[in-house]
């Protein structure tokens, strides 16, 4: 029996102890610790990667903190375009969604597409009336809407730009008798090169691994822009021969180098391990073409990294039964 | 300076030498010669692998034998949903459309996308509306419809499944003073066993590489599915310091193993020669998964490979200025 891990990121950026309070650091840290607790007790309790990072990806998009689900970022037309998908490393099977309107939980639906549909990616309108036939979450749009996301995008907007990320820093929070809840950004910090995409990587006690991530993409994006986030081998890929990958950062540039794929093909191919395959592909292919970002991995030998070339990632991890460990900065 | 090649595939499936009359068969490999003359031509004039790879895709869009662009297959809904990608071998630069509904060569598209906006990928109504914007030719959907591939679909419906391919067999030709053009299907041959995606890559005389996907897709697909086509790594993959490489087969398959890149991935870091590569994605991996169909590359030293695992793919490659070459069955 393998020792379980589960590792979740929350997105990487420009992220410096200077923008964030201490109140709003120790928040972020909460998020992520209740969100890793949940998804270990899944694993723990002996169930698979799969459904751990399934409960994972699903309580980030809920969390309104994050760029993904609940708190996506605002397309161009105001609109919110959600992606998502999940990848299961025992079969190599892999579902997922683009552009999604409508659809309460983007994973489910990636996971529904694997699991109940011939396809891996479903797209726009018809990825909508898939979820709706399969009976999934089906929420107004207005329901990924948060006063933080739409001061972000009126900003972007007025500056006539496209934003790379979600704007963790201008996000405060409000004590109320149901606990801390984020509320009203504050101002905005360097809110350019911050990628707000969520994920996360597994290991169970069976040997297997499985990779999902979800996001809503970029502030202000062109309608229709499909970034790395769906696609497999880009922003998600697992395989337990490999490895268990999810990432976050400058999409296109993730797309181009086939990012998450190239972890597994280092390893598979050239003896990396995943700690040199991972450091290969973040700290040099990435750079090269000035992609910022992130990856989390994990190997069916337990191995785990999280690597970033940025000033920080919301992250964190557990192993087996212990206190889950999260982590802003360098 | 290198010779430069070029070459090109029309789908690959269940094409057998009973299921193609001489007539219908000599036809098939004089479009796929005038298409390769075409790019050739680029290509000996000192033109670039991406604009030989952009011509060679956007007459096999045009020829309504093959499935993109005129030709296109029937979705479940009676429409037409588009896919294509292209890469830049020397920049790793790409661009791809998933769903497009109304531009005439969705290449033309991918292209334009690669060149004029931040992103790689643009799907759906989006794409549509970028393409409008860029001043690209737009058609009505009416202009895809051929009525082979509206018989196709109507047998399909019939059958209530879906056919993942186009329908080679079933065309016939017309004598004219135009010269000989496909008319309507005589009878569908293995209709379930063809799959129609279209591509192209090349090498120019300055030393780089570059590739081309097109699909209509699957007859009687869902709306929304995107296949590999559109995708980086999946149906589509260039670098001058590997290979260009473009598929086309069961596109899930190719998904879930980022078959274009693992043709590269193989090449740089396994040491594997083009050949081996695309022997062991096609012929081990690929099959593996159920992957049914095949890929065609070259490198920047000038070696080729068009690799299937199906009993025909329709092909065809040129060297220099000699005489095009092209292929349909083993």
């Amino acid at each position: 029996m393998n020792t379980p891990v589960i590792a979740i990121h929350g997105g990487a950026g420009t992220i410096t102890r200077s923008a964030l309070s201490a109140a709003d650091e120790a928040n972020y840290h909460r998020e992520l610790k209740a969100i890793l607790t949940s998804a270990q007790a899944v694993l723990t309790a002996g169930g698979s990667a799969l459904d751990a990072v399934t409960e994972a990806v699903r309580l980030l998009e809920d969390c309104p903190l994050f760029n993904a689900g609940k708190g996506a970022v605002y397309t161009r037309a105001g609109t919110h375009e959600l992606d998502a998908a999940i990848m299961d490393g025992a079969t190599l099977k892999a579902g997922a969604v683009a552009n999604v309107t409508c659809v309460r939980n983007p994973v489910i639906a990636a996971r529904t597409v694997m699991e109940k549909s011939a396809h891996v990616l479903l797209a726009g309108c018809g990825a909508d009336a898939f979820a709706r036939q399969q009976g999934l979450d089906i929420v107004d749009p207005t329901y990924y809407q948060t006063e933080a996301r739409h001061q972000q995008w009126l900003r972007v907007r007025e500056q006539s730009g496209m934003m790379l990320d979600h704007d963790a820093a201008s996000f405060t929070f409000r004590e109320s008798a149901h606990g801390t809840t984020p509320v009203d950004p504050i101002e905005p910090i360097d809110p350019d090169n911050k990628f707000g995409t969520v994920g996360a990587v597994a290991l169970d006690m069976h040997g297997n691994v499985a990779a999902a991530t979800s996001t809503g993409g970029i502030t202000n994006k062109q309608v229709g822009r499909v970034g790395d986030t769906p696609l497999i081998g880009a922003g998600c890929y697992a395989a337990n021969a490999t490895a268990a990958v999810s990432a976050t950062g400058t999409g296109e540039v993730f797309m181009r180098t086939v990012a998450a794929y190239d972890v597994a093909a280092r390893m598979a191919y050239a003896g990396a391990t995943l700690q040199e395959a991972m450091e290969q592909v973040v700290m040099e292919v990435l750079p090269a073409y000035e992609g910022r970002g992130g990856l989390i991995a994990v190997d069916a030998d337990g191995n785990l990294a999280l690597t970033f070339n940025t000033e920080g990632m919301y992250r964190g991890y557990a192993r087996g039964g212990d206190t889950p460990v999260t982590a802003i900065y360098k």
